[in-house]
């Protein structure tokens, strides 16, 4: 447990002072073991184990909270991030394809909440217009995530006009692309890219579990998706031997599909996909095959990563939010009095 | 567990004599719990614990790396110390309605990841439900929030039909009624009570800074709420003189009600809701007028404090998540093979 304690050279650094850390890590310990032992005399009752556990994550949100204050100081007084950055952790390289709509920065703020809960993590935002917009430049520059922010326009032939049902047309290919793109062209050179791709629209709902789930994927790792493909949910079916392992997909449409799965449901190693300098996605996959031909590129099924407890949790939710009712807005409008006049929404 | 031990000022303190003797003491404790635990771990469900426990244990050292990482930093550049020590905020109190639908575990999710940025924070969630579900006991349990987990059924004459529109009825009336409630409940005899109580609906999107601007409510503070009313964004008038006040409201809809705003746009002082023992939401209200009614028990206009720069900043958003399609669905339950059989969406 928590070896790097005992690391010759942390000792010899830290010689005169360790036995304070010493001490606490005893604490720590007969803290574990008394919640262990509590657990164990309760018979049969789950209840402590639980009370412990929970009790355990308050303490694990709160240190969480704190070093987030800590970290907002040292953003304050603008200290190099070099001096405390995490390096240990593979990156993960989150792109998003987004446009803008009324209830855009809704969305993104959605989706900022959530990464900002998850440490190493690279957003790749990819607006889907001929020229970054202020709102969103001005939404990552106050976010304190890290981001690089793209534009690629969709030529209009292969846009979604208003009345096409959304699976009209594949989305976002281009946008997804051009963040690929920028990640070869930034990692070129790099022998040993470690990090993990995850392509994440903006209407999504994602628990921060989930990003602890692809961390360290090695190939491609995949999991269930709620609220997606007229049903509860999709998911990868894991077979239940000693190398648990994808032998197909419980789905409403189309379960034999090579990569049965939706955008939300799979990451990809950073140097696999580097790798594979065929690997993007294309307007020419037929209707919902987007995924599977993208995913054909890069593996195979046997070798696919079943993550989220061998896919029996949700993790994440194909959300959509409605259009907002603007009614009496285009009212205002045409009397050249709209409601956001300097005001951004 | 005694946080204050892990006081870094505490630590330095006493570091240079008695730490060695307690860890001598402490080293021997566990040399008797670790012989009481291995005549205990015969029972089959005991690595289970164990392991998850230790994993969380690793995380906890983690953080604390990090943590004494940031501090040390902090100290290198000599920033002022209170920046970021804690302080005693006043608790902000969140009344939530909630029902069970396909997508409520997701919006809950969504709440969540923004509510963790919060410190100080208590969910109050109230299910509109003859008794708490096992999905949001669980979801609750596992949040890492602090919590009350109420129910309150809303009578079957007074729910909206699936054909209605979303403003025919007022909506999370008694549950919101049944938060204020259990505060007058809690807090009874509590003499000096420090907080504030915010409205928060569960398909509204929330900034983290929303809850900075609330969090010194001395009566009824007040802020634009966008994608609201037909317009993009509703607000409050606020004169630009010495001490600017709430004039009047700009809205699509009836700008002449009193307090014409959205149960988003206000948040209530803890000591004034509890004090003003007949505040409490109304079935008997009319249309759009829920809120101001509520609101003309506790304040009068004049007295409202606007926020949010002065009421220019949209922190909140009033969205709306489209209810799935759930087409297939249909189809596996009738045939005895939903897609959730086993697992939690």
């Amino acid at each position: 447990m928590a070896m790097g304690y005992f690391n010759p050279y942390f000792i010899k650094r830290r010689a005169k002072k360790w036995w304070p850390y010493f001490g606490l890590f005893l604490l720590l310990v007969i803290g574990y073991q008394e919640g262990v032992l509590r657990s164990d005399s309760s018979s049969g009752s789950y209840t402590t184990v639980d009370e412990s556990s929970r009790s355990t994550m308050k303490e694990i949100f709160a240190l969480e909270r704190e070093i987030k204050l800590l970290k907002s100081v040292l953003k304050k007084y603008s200290i190099p991030e070099a001096e405390y950055a995490d390096t240990l952790l593979p990156i993960i390289y989150v792109i998003t394809p987004t446009y803008s709509r009324p209830h855009q920065k809704a969305e993104l703020t959605r989706l900022m909440s959530v990464f900002l809960h998850v440490p190493s993590l690279h957003w790749i935002l990819v607006e889907d217009a001929t020229h970054k917009s202020k709102l969103v430049m001005n939404f990552l520059e106050s976010s304190g995530l890290s981001y690089t922010h793209l534009h690629q326009s969709t030529p209009p032939d292969w846009k979604l006009q208003d009345n096409d049902p959304s699976w009209r047309k594949p989305r976002g290919v281009l946008q997804r692309n051009a963040g690929i793109k920028w990640l070869r062209r930034k990692l070129r050179g790099d022998r040993d890219p470690r990090g993990v791709v995850y392509f994440a629209d903006d209407d999504n709902t994602y628990s921060t579990e989930l990003f602890k789930e692809m961390r360290d994927t090695k190939t491609v790792s995949v999991w269930p998706v709620g609220l997606v493909g007229g049903v509860m949910v999709e998911r990868p079916l894991v077979s239940r031997t000693a190398t648990p392992h994808v032998m197909g997909w419980m789905t409403g449409w189309r379960p034999d599909r090579t990569f049965a799965t939706d955008m939300a449901g799979f990451a990809v190693n950073l140097a696999l996909l580097l790798r594979r300098s065929d690997a993007e996605f294309s307007f020419t996959s037929s209707i919902g095959r987007m995924e599977s031909d993208f995913l054909e590129k890069l593996v195979t099924l046997s070798q696919l990563e079943p993550k989220a407890d061998l896919c029996t949790k949700v993790l994440v939710w194909h959300t959509r939010t409605e259009r907002p009712n603007m009614k009496d807005e285009e009212r205002l409008r045409k009397a050249g009095t709209p409601s956001d006049q300097g005001i951004e929404v």
